[in-house]
This record gives structure tokens, sequence and C-alpha cells, in this order.
């Protein structure tokens, strides 16, 4: 049955080929009638001339709705003039079924109204050009690991502990073992992967409960986080570098079109390039005091001051050594001045705010035990972590990019709600 | 700090190099001394020849125990007779930290002491392997559908609905909209992502709370998900079979290493390839009636069933058309005979039992509408899926490969807790 895909019509040219698909939408005009047909790889034009073809088949064009299933038969014909490029002489047409009054019609819909539709809201131009670059980046993380000597250690998604309360974590009952919670990150398992295989990546879905109804926050998104044996802060700001460029310069090479119909301004997208800029949370301070913000040193950034702060640059911004008392505990402390922790978040330009986050991790046994007492957390949760630090412990470094956050800037939308198949937000589970 | 890896001293031949990592082992004879030093990827023994060294660099031997930490400076050699076909001719040390006591010794352990420890277990060679073969299949996997112009869509994990009951279900509560399932099978999903974008698969996680405690269960596991657009039963065959030889001829040439290490005989893997046996249902009840398995027409078969029909096969066989009564409501009838479904399963020879499940799938909205009712199912649940058979149906195909019975079968492995970093079991949520 798979005959030939609208992709691959230009080897076809002049012959005969059999297509299947769905009316993405007709018109008519005078003794020709056109059918464009969507099969998932694109959009073709069946042209019907009165005349060439028998009453019946020329009939079916009345039939055939938005979003019904047929195929069709006919010879391929290159026309500059037609979408695409090619248009198909129609000579044989087999319906499948009819589409009854398929809700989204080319005028505008709310957008409650196609989320209750996201099955078949994914059909829309729009969205293939989404989940096409979403695809694209997805793959282009893998290579980028894959091609560097890195070993994917999944990181399981049920989890045993709820170490900092349970306010932001999904909880299910498990077995006879009590409750299991749905991870946050795969972080710490990645570390014991990074000390068994050296370089290491886990990605997978991860979930925060989050009672937040922003633009940025999906309760079920997809992580990817490196973790890497004997890298400093700086080897893994340097890897973070080389990743985004590696990703951004990807889709840009190969989802040119999406992009474009997308009406994506890729100039920003251009500059993703080693080096990036760098700054230190302190320069990242005084660049709010400069510009007028009421800003606290030692306070985290809100999501105005990441803003603000990227506004300053082309191409996204490294913001490394935080104050250690708003990072995680398992953060190395700087050296040089250890009230900062040797973090590094990388804020994308244009508003879309952090889409790396990371750390050199504290290696020393005795500091990292002092750190868990000072954060209140449970040892007995962590021995197995400890246990890196016991047996081998190395410097080591890591860092996380949601892939939703980084979908929605690359492809330069309003809301993370578009850039998942299916999203999950405090309002909305289904479909 | 990165330094070089030891996969790649063969770049360095006769070069000095440092490099980073832990001790593997160590053995001493007379003068010189060896330390095995592993750091990822590999293992490289580093040569201490007394008189060369100072005597404190010499006396460093000692100190150094199982899994310690070191960084070491030294010239590469050439030389056939060590492990990996070089050696470190040792001029520089630094000890990073004392492992004391490191649980895994060379001596045997029992599985539930080495389960408790997975963290520090996968540092073996043996785990080593079978991660490696793991991340190939997994790419493997995803190079295939890729480069055949699959898009990726990701099914969510979140899902509204327990529609055959919540007993193999792990739940959790929502926000204020109720429960929330942790997904079985991205499936539906797919089917949605099928009639957008034609070739899709989805790839992840899914969760089955069985209280099974047997060799072939996890109640996480990963699993992949291709749908097709106007592919029968016919061509989701074909596709299955040209799938599973891509995996196994990709792990044959690309880990060979490895599946030495695991001792795994590849007669039957080299045999993988195109056509595979088929067998129709039917055939496979006539195989156990003649090997005397009781065995009545109308039951799905058991492990030993399967074990029994996949050993009369030198490669996976592919068994077809089940009977209907066994087998899920979405699937399509025989249109030659309607007590049987278009369904498929896959079964890996040498009793590694079902490793792919699939089928065509019902694409007529009243047809579909009548089995949910038999199966007494909720319509309500339903009404999304229900939609890609009122706007534009088409016939469709697709099946499911499970990632852990998959490597357990490629390596040879007696249990699938071996196949996953990290296990999720009835009896086990930790580490």
């Amino acid at each position: 049955m798979p005959g030939t895909h609208i992709e691959d019509l230009s080897q076809h040219v002049g012959g005969d080929v059999e297509l299947h698909g769905w009316l993405y939408n007709k018109r008519s005009s005078g003794k020709i009638r056109f059918l464009l047909l969507r099969d998932g790889t694109g959009v073709v034009q069946c042209v019907m001339m009165k005349g060439n073809i028998s009453e019946e088949l020329f009939a079916s064009f009345d039939q055939l709705t938005q979003e019904s299933s047929f195929s069709v038969k006919g010879k391929v014909r290159k026309d500059e003039r037609a979408p695409g490029g090619f248009e198909i002489e129609l000579s044989a047409l087999k319906i499948h079924q009819i589409a009854k009054e398929y809700p989204i019609t080319p005028k505008e819909h709310g957008v409650e109204f196609l989320a209750d539709r996201r099955h078949l809201w994914l059909r829309s131009a729009r969205q293939h050009a989404i989940m096409r670059v979403r695809h694209t980046i997805i793959k282009a993380i893998r290579d980028f690991f894959d091609g560097r000597g890195f070993t994917l250690v999944d990181s399981p998604i049920l989890t045993p502990n709820a170490v900092e309360g349970t306010t932001t974590l999904f909880e299910t009952e498990y077995f006879d073992l009590g409750k299991a919670y749905l991870t946050q990150s795969g972080q710490l398992y990645a570390e014991a992967g990074a000390m068994a295989f050296g370089k290491v990546y886990c990605f997978g879905p991860t979930f925060r409960a989050e009672k937040s109804k922003t633009r940025r926050h999906l309760s079920e998104f997809w992580m990817v986080e490196p973790e890497v044996a004997f890298n400093d802060l700086n080897d893994n700001i340097e890897l973070a570098e080389e990743f985004l460029e590696y990703i951004v310069q990807t889709v840009l090479k190969n989802r040119a079109e999406e992009l474009k119909n997308l009406e994506r301004n890729t100039t920003f997208l251009e500059n993703v390039k080693k080096p990036l800029a760098r700054i230190s949370y302190d320069e990242a301070v005084e660049i709010l005091k400069k510009k007028g913000v009421a800003f606290e040193w030692g306070n985290d950034f809100g999501g105005t001051d990441e803003t603000v702060i990227s506004e300053q640059f082309d191409r996204p911004v490294i913001v490394h050594r935080y104050p250690a008392k708003i990072k995680a505990f398992y953060m190395k402390r700087d050296p040089l001045n250890p009230e900062l922790a040797l973090a590094v978040d990388v804020l994308a330009p244009e508003g879309y705010g952090e889409i790396i986050g990371g750390s050199q991790r504290e290696d020393d046994l005795d500091v990292l035990l002092q750190r868990i007492a000072e954060h209140k957390l449970p040892q007995s949760a962590f021995e197995w972590y400890l246990d890196l630090r016991r047996f081998g412990s190395v410097p080591h470094s890591g860092f996380g990019l949601g892939i939703e956050r980084t979908v929605g800037w690359i492809c330069g939308l309003d809301h993370v709600r578009e850039t998942i198949p299916f999203p999950r937000m405090i309002y909305r589970l289904a479909p």
C-alpha cells in the first residue's frame, strides 16, 4: 500500500505515482479543480481537468471535505507556481473516509479550543513546523553526545525519596514499599553514571507539580543532562557552549523552511557560536543596577531580571558563580570565594530565560555531609550518592537543558504549550 | 583538565599523555609494578619501574586501593601483551581520593548485594558491556526511524484515564483535576501522530504496576512505538523485520567486543535478517500440539508456550492473526475470518519471549464504537481517539518494542534487572 511520499516527488517527475493522505484544502476555477493533498511529509496540489477525466471522478471533488482521507494516482509535473514546486495530474482517486465538519477550520480559533483538540491541531502547518524543529533538536542533542563518546545512562523516573518536601512532587503508591516520586532531575543518577563511564548523559521526561500558570511552565517536560568526570566549571561552560552551537546551527541548517513558516527572525540564532557572552553573577547584578532595576545582591534572578540581563547581548549569555545560598546543596563552592557556588546558567536572548542550569559538583565527602546537614536534608536518603565521594571521588560537572524551553526559544514561541505534542499543565491533563 | 581518554591511546603512541580515572586493579612483580587504570572508556596498565621513577612515586603504588581516583602522566607504548594493546610508562601520578574498602571486590557477590549497590555495580566490566549495548540499541532504533522519514512524536507520561481498571496502573493526584495515571503505552497518541505526520514513533518510559516477580518484568521500562498511516498488517510485519535486522546487525557490527565479554553466542543473532520466520497463530498452536503441549485454541501463549514455539526456529519468529478475544479492542479484525485480529507478535529465539507486539488498527468508527461497548470501556474516555476515525480515518498499523527485553535477548542475560541502569521492580525502588 505505501506508495510515494510527497517529500520524494522530485524523484518521480514525469512518472506515475500513487499518493495517500488527507484533504488540506481545495479550490475550483472553471473547468479546472485543485485538491490539496497532505500526507504528513508535505502538501501537493492534484489537478483535475474537466474532459480529461471521467465525470464521476470529476464529481468526487464535491464530496471531499477538509481532512477527508483519500488516495490518488497521477503523473508528477514540475511546476514552479505550484506549492512545493510539483503537481499531480490526477487520473484516479479513491476516497477512504469523508470527514464531517472538521472542527479546526482555516478561521481563527481560541487557544483552549485548539488545546482541547490537540490530537487534531497537530495536523496544522504551524504545529508541523514546531514538531519537526523539536525532533531535529532532540536528534541533534543525541548526535552531539553520541559523537563525543558519551554513554547514555537513563535515570529512573520513579524515585524513592522526597528530600526537599513533597510540594512540587507527584507521588504514587509503590507496591508495599510506600511512596514513590516522579523524578525532577536525573542528575544524581547521572553522577553515578559519570563515575562509571566518565562521560554520560541521561535524557527523559521530568516532572514538577508546581502550581505555576506561566507561559514557561509544564508539569511534564523533557530534559537532557550530561555529566562529566574530571570536568571543572570551565570545562562545563565550554561543553555547554559547543552543545548550544551544535543544536542551533543544526536546526538552522536542516529546518530553515520550518523556521521561515514560523516567521522566525533568525538573526540572534545565527549568532549562537562559540564563544558566547560570559559574565559573573556579580556582573549581572551590575547590569541590573545600571538599568535601574531594584535588585539586591544575594537574590535569585526573576523572569524579568533575566530578560533585562539577556537583552544586553545578541546571543545566549552565560552567568557563572552565583551566591551559594540560592543554589543546591551539591554545588561546589568557589575556592576563591566560598560565598559563591561554581554554578552556571545560560540565559537565552529575546526574553526566553534560563535554558541551561548546571554546576561543578561538590566532590569532598565531609563538605558534602556538612551541606546536607545545613540544608536539613535526610542523610540516609543520600547514602548511595555519598558513596560516589567515598569510593574514588573526582572533580566533576554537568548541566541540564530543558527541551521545551529550547524549542520555544528556537521557534520563537510565546508559550511552551506548543512545544510538546501533548502538553501537561496545571489545568490540562487531556487529551 | 580533560586530558586523553584510553579509547584514543592509539593516536598517541610514543607521545606523552595525561589520563584520569580509577584503580581497576594492580599487581606487582619484583622491581616492576602495574596499575590498571579505568577511565570509563577502557582500561590501561600503567607501568612503574623501580629506579626509573622516584622512591616516593614508586611508593604511591601501596596507597592506591580499588576504585581510588588518580591521574597519571606518561609515555604511550604499543604492547601486544598488554590488555587493550597499549601501556603507559608512568612518569607522574596524582592521587585524588583513596577509596576505603570498596564493597564490590573481584570475588562473587549475591545479586541483592549488588543491586543495593547499583550505583557502584555499574562500574564493573560486565555492566559496562551491557550498558554500551543498550546505548547502541537505542541509537540504532532512533537512527532507523530518523533515516526513514519518521517524525518523533513523544507521547505523554501522565494520562487522564484508567480505562481498563487501575490494578496495573500507577496513579497520582494531578492538581485539581483528580487522578492521573502513568502511561502503559503511547500507542493511542502515536495514532494521532500518524494521522498528522504519516510515519511517527514515540519512545519513552512506560509503567506497569504488575505484581509480577519474574525475570522478564520491570515496573518501569522503555518502549519504542512506531505507527504508520496507510500501512496494513503486512506492511507492519515488513517494517518490524527490517527494524529488527537493523538493530541486531548494528549491535553485531559496533559492539562485537562487548558481546564477546558477555560470552554471548551470536549464531542466532547473525541470523536476524529479512525474511524472518512467519507463522499464523493457528500454525503456532499446531507446533505446540506436535510437541505434546496441552494448549487450547483461543488461549494466549504463556512464557513456556512461547519458548516451545520459538525453539523451532533459528531466528525470531513472527506470529500473526491471533484470536480477537485475547487481543485489545483497537485491533482490526481479519476480513477473511472475523474471529481473528490482525495482530502480530515477534518472539525472540532462545526463550527470550515476545519482544514486539503490534497490529493493524480498527479504522471504522462504528466498528470501533461497538468494540468499546463490547469491552465495557467508557466511551467518553476515547472521544478524542474516536475523532481519528471521524476525521479522515485511514488504514494504519504499528507495534511496540520493549527496550529491556531486547537488551536482555541481545546480551543473552538471564534477568531484565541488568538491562537498565536503575531497575524498578516489585521489591526494588532504590537506589
